[in-house]
């Protein structure tokens, strides 16, 4: 629907999420992080902005980090196509570009013990340099399987990646992941007759890295999940009109914001780092649409640690005006679902959004807070707009009809 | 779309609808019967819960009891698979299945005079027991016409039900209702080929039912109305995954409430004898939704009698401990529509909400009232998502994605 209305101009923009930013006021949590934290920097934005709160899939709907971030870059969260398996996501999260017709599945390196039995499905959680030599110990080893090209990385510590390259491969194959230690790994089992081939091919990945890692103490073994195929995303470029980046630390919103179009930029994981990343690569001038990822606003709210969520709020007010004094013509604030700490996990409830831009009017929210986004003028409205409004306030949509 | 999100566990819903609750402040009615009455236990679950209106089925749409309530329990009122006609509706109502291909009709007893002009659409409004008299009558000399199985069965008052049960019925048949006296009733005409043979039969048995009925003073014929096959409709427990209950007085609302699978129980028409009912089958613990269905403040709202409107407010606040003290985890307060005493009608306005669970968050609505729901962090939201709300709330449902 956007294609026709675009319009290109030197404006840029800056959608900064928060992962899990939104909560709830209850009984025994009066407050949300939002409302103990100090945010003078935040206020003065939502008090000159606009404000509203987003709904990342539907009223009542939890979402997961995927769809929620699909729902912020402005695809369907629901529609099929915009459904990326995991292990499209973490592979795609490495900077690894999936063609059209690969497998990607996300490995987890496990402890089996002299029976086979699973005793640790995270091989006691080793380090992310160990999950890197265990990789590369695979990758010189297993190169091909049945004309099949086998591509091995690292992601994080016990979790790793694997690409299938070859012709007539499907994703349609069984996890081998069994979900509670104490039990034998599940076969590959293929869903259909085109995925036996696939499956067998997994089932043999499987049989010569459990050789191959026979004397590891720890990570002797692996886990096949999440085994998917790159879904066709229209690019942000060709989508929006526009050259985005992605500053964000984790492997899944990488991925997203990979499969998406974006370019990757390496960048640590503090507050700090994340937005002097981003302010480096800002005035390099070659992206319009810069994305921001924060994620441990969520970590903490999965703990019900409200002071530690809190804190990262005060950590990215503080840093603030290192984004502010770039003087972006379009800055979004807001998170990717909400992670409210009196329920320790993700919810359904709408989530605390500012828009701040030269004509975005301002509304009656005094400061960025739930109740005070309540008053906002862009009511509850679906995260999939956030997009739409990104670009008529950056001025890259012409008008609808004459 | 819920589906496969659903989980099960063992907490409980009601859903309290006051029939035609919403109002609207004009200068003529500077306050709605919600401001008028004094609602102490109302007030406080709406301060310590979450507001907003509902929209029964879109802005400025006026919904009838039917799909107002359809839409209550989340299925599309405007879906044509969720069209329930009159005769169904009223018949299901009963507590009487219908099967597949059964055609429903909704019978007035008239009176016609000696020419056959309609003196009065409904036999002077003849007490209940007399329609159970009458359709005893006709159910003991009708039984079957042309070899279909028709039966009869009072409804309320001069109205009562007919099923025509056979193969190959159509309910593609005009009424026969003038919709005014000193005119005869109309013949039951054939919409299409395919509803001859029915047709047919509803004249033989409108022929049938004149002959038995002729020596009585006031019901002496019969008028046929609302003929109508039974919709399929999804089941509550297949839908959502919950075994549901129906505290309603009223044969439309039973009707509803039947067609969508719930168990109908017997109860009183007075606002404490509906909560006790309920009371006493939450407290079996056999269902996990109990539907309170309260009549009167539509009915006062048609008449424009403010203060009538404003005493049954406060009668279901007076009793609302009784519903309180079951702690459910869910408790859901609303309308199904506005019927202002300013407008003696339903209309499109969107409707009081309150939900209250642990986790539904407190937003700004201090009080139970138009006014103050506007305030509440829902906004104005569509009346089919309250079932995901209550599920969301009630913790039965998963996340959406990873």
């Amino acid at each position: 629907m956007l294609r026709h209305l675009l319009s290109a101009n030197d404006s840029k923009i800056i959608l900064l999420v928060m992962d899990g930013l939104g909560g709830i006021r209850t009984p025994g949590f009066p407050e949300t992080a939002l409302d103990a934290a100090r945010t003078p920097n935040l206020d003065a934005l939502a008090a000159g902005g606009l404000c509203g709160r987003s709904l990342p899939v539907a009223r009542g709907i939890t979402p997961g980090s995927g769809p929620a971030h699909f729902a912020l870059f402005g695809y369907d969260p629901l529609a099929p196509e915009n459904d990326a398996g995991r292990g499209v996501v973490e592979v795609t999260g490495t900077g690894y570009d999936l063609l059209p017709g690969d497998i990607a599945i996300r490995g987890n390196f496990a402890t089996i013990d002299g029976d086979g039995i699973l005793a640790d499905r995270r091989a006691g959680r080793i380090p992310h340099k160990e999950g890197e030599r265990i990789c590369a110990r695979l990758g010189k080893k297993i190169k091909e399987i049945d004309g099949v090209k086998i591509i091995v990385m690292p992601v994080r510590e016990y979790r790793f990646g694997v690409v299938l390259r070859g012709e007539g491969l499907s994703p349609d194959v069984e996890e081998t992941d069994p979900q509670v230690t104490g039990k034998k790994p599940l076969s590959p089992v293929a869903m259909n007759a085109g995925a036996e081939r696939t499956a067998s091919i997994i089932a043999r990945f499987i049989e010569m890295a459990g050789a191959i890692l026979a004397d590891e103490e720890k990570a002797n073994t692996i886990l096949m999940r999440g085994i998917s195929s790159r879904p066709a995303i229209e690019p942000f470029s060709d989508r929006y009109g526009l050259s985005a980046a992605a500053v964000a630390a984790y492997p899944l919103y990488r991925g997203v914001a990979r499969l998406c179009g974006m370019a990757l930029v390496d960048t640590g994981f503090a507050v700090k780092e994340e937005f002097d990343t981003a302010s480096e690569i800002f005035r390099r001038g070659e992206h319009d649409f810069i994305f921001i990822h924060i994620k441990k606003t969520d970590s903490y709210g999965e703990d019900g640690d409200l002071e530690g969520k809190k804190g990262v709020i005060e950590e990215v007010d503080a840093h603030l005006p290192i984004l502010l004094g770039l003087e972006p013509d379009v800055l979004i604030v807001t998170g990717d679902h909400s992670t409210p700490c009196a329920m320790k996990s993700h919810s359904w409830h709408p989530v605390p959004f500012v828009l701040k831009s030269e004509f975005c009017g301002i509304d009656g929210a005094a400061a960025f807070s739930e109740a005070e986004c309540d008053r906002g003028a862009l009511g509850i409205f679906p995260a999939v707009d956030i997009m739409t409004l990104a670009l008529a306030n950056s001025g890259r949509l012409k008008k609808h009809g004459a």
